[in-house]
């Protein structure tokens, strides 16, 4: 006796096919997989479609790419603090955080037009924030610009520590080792200041970045 | 009557294979053809030699690239100038220029150990300049970890947008089509600021980024 046939309606219901679906997919593939694994084709294998299916919803893996990133970048709650100086920081270290949990996705960022509507709802309150620090219209643009630059930097550095070098402990033994043997007359004043080099924690020297900037925006004439 | 076959002597002779040879056939694939181009297979062609060759004297491809960086890195002129911060910008500026000069090099110096010889001299050369500013030895440690990860970036930057994105005005002229047609009820600040946004070089933007980093670095303890 041959089993019954599973009855179509006792397969799961195929989620109808929208950009938000491939965006959610896209980014589920990433997060186990990484970015080499990311294909169009592979998106559609896990949607149980044909990869042409998808073009009718995103252009190509660059576009998908961007809308990615941009679905992340909606995430980034509005941020609360007293000063405009806390808005704006806890601004730039939710996106770092956000960018950085996904591999690739801060590269996207880097030297691209930040076009998708929630980017540009970021880049609306990072200058809301500046305005509200009393700096000109053109200082603020600029700082945008630098900030934007910054969070894709340190999102890109986060994700790279994140996926590949294993604990910072381990990263700054390796570190320590190599600069124990560098010859002095060399790099004399590298030799000298190596346990400065090594100090402070990661969290620690981001967060002074992040202050550095900020300092550095509101000492800083545009001309 | 056949052609005599040409003299093994008439061919020129093939350069003896080294380690300086492979990086700068690399170097030379990299300006002509890109990144992608840049396969062990393709460098290998270009010597006249098999692929199993060159791992002889490189690991793979990523150390292949961190090799022809620090080649790269180490064309950057001793910064001359009257004082700490001349010479300080000067190396920064020469950095990100050189490094900009050839697609996906400034990638790898993004989140990885600089651990090349001329990476390393380069540290030096900074340190020594934050030290002659007066900061103290953690302040120019961490310093040297930002301006490091700007000048990654802002070579990214420069790079996408030597050879992808055309001149500058065309980037210009898209940015400000795309931002006359933003609804203000959406985006407030941003559409008051546009023109503030597209103002300014990218040249004039750059050189206030490096005095933004600068005057930062200076008003703001690491504790």
């Amino acid at each position: 006796m041959s089993a019954a046939p599973a009855s179509r309606r006792a397969r799961p219901a195929k989620a109808p096919l929208s950009r938000q679906v491939i965006i959610e997919t896209g980014l589920r593939i990433l997060d186990r997989d990484g970015a080499v694994a990311l294909t169009m084709r592979r998106v559609a294998q896990d949607l149980d479609t044909g990869a042409a299916s998808l073009y009718v919803y995103v252009a190509n893996r660059d576009d998908l790419m961007a809308a990615m990133l941009d679905h992340v970048l909606g995430t980034i709650p509005e941020p609360t603090g007293a000063t405009w100086r806390d808005r704006l920081t806890a601004l730039i270290e939710s996106t770092v955080a956000a960018m950085s949990r996904h591999d690739g996705l801060a590269l996207v960022a880097l030297g691209a037009i930040p076009t998708g509507p929630n980017a540009l709802d970021l880049v609306d309150r990072m200058l809301a924030q500046l305005a509200a620090a009393g700096l000109d219209e053109r200082t603020s643009a600029w700082a945008v610009d630098l900030i934007s630059l910054h969070i894709a930097a340190a999102a890109v550095e986060q994700s790279v520590h994140n996926t590949k070098i294993g604990t910072e402990e381990d990263y700054v033994t390796a570190v320590a080792q190599q600069f124990a043997q560098l010859p002095a007359d060399r790099y004399p004043t590298l030799v000298t200041m190596r346990d400065a080099l090594l100090a402070g924690t990661g969290d620690a020297r981001a967060a002074w970045a992040v202050r550095v900037l900020v300092n550095g925006i509101l000492a800083t004439p545009t001309d």
